[in-house]
């Protein structure tokens, strides 16, 4: 699966591969992508806003996409509106972000409206962390549909 | 100052040069940035979400950096947390995004907070329109600070 993202990512989203994105780990329900700050650095040393922005919304879609993929199934998946908060300087040299679905209970219904509806709406919660603690708080809705 | 900022951008900021966003105009206090669709292309042939937001935040970013350098003050310029609302795909060449100060009175307060406190805070819409509609819609709270 990860093999398979990562080569989702890097061609179907170019810019990805310029930003250094990839899958670091799957495991457990939860997705985990990792990006060099090298790639990804400002004047102050620290992260840029925008790569960072880029590494959540993709760990969001990133889940979907494998939890669909379990399921045998494809469906377009769209970031439709998110909220970003900084707390922190993101200043270590491997950026994680990471992201699980709330509960069995949110992941269900999903599957369930999209069986029903061919579309079906999630909001998840994205978090990249500096020695433990939290410096990045994405929050998008993404919606899925057949075509 | 198009071509300072655009110094500033890509010196400061290196990922900016393979987004290939650059200042595309500075007129009537209005900040516009360009970038080219097909550095920030997805599978489905239109912008990539995370692209859309790093040109957003870095129009509201230019606009800031311009107005305090007409005042010959160049504090850092942070983003603190903002929101994006993706209305429609964004599918044109030149992605082209703006941001104004919402009124002289915002601007005159946000420069003389930071005069007083060395710290002020300010929020800005940034828009890209697709053929004169409404695409997306980013809101960011950008703080300047002395040191």
């Amino acid at each position: 699966m990860i093999q398979k993202l990562n080569s989702v990512l890097h061609n179907e989203i170019p810019i990805t591969k310029s930003l250094g994105i990839r899958v670091n780990s799957y495991e457990n329900g939860v997705m985990t992508l990792v990006a060099p700050l090298s790639n990804n650095i400002n004047h102050k040393c620290t992260a840029f806003g925008g790569s960072l922005y880029s590494i959540c919304v993709l760990t969001g879609w990133s889940l979907i996409y494998a939890k669909l993929n379990e399921q045998n199934s494809s469906p377009h998946i769209v970031i439709q509106k998110s909220n970003i908060d900084y707390r922190l300087p993101v200043a270590e040299e491997d950026i994680l972000a990471t992201c699980r679905f709330e509960s069995n209970k949110q992941v269900d219904k999903f599957l369930t409206v999209y069986q029903r509806k061919r579309v079906s709406r999630i909001k998840l919660t994205v978090e990249i962390r500096q020695s433990g603690a939290l410096a990045v708080v994405f929050s998008g809705q993404y919606v899925i549909h057949s075509d």
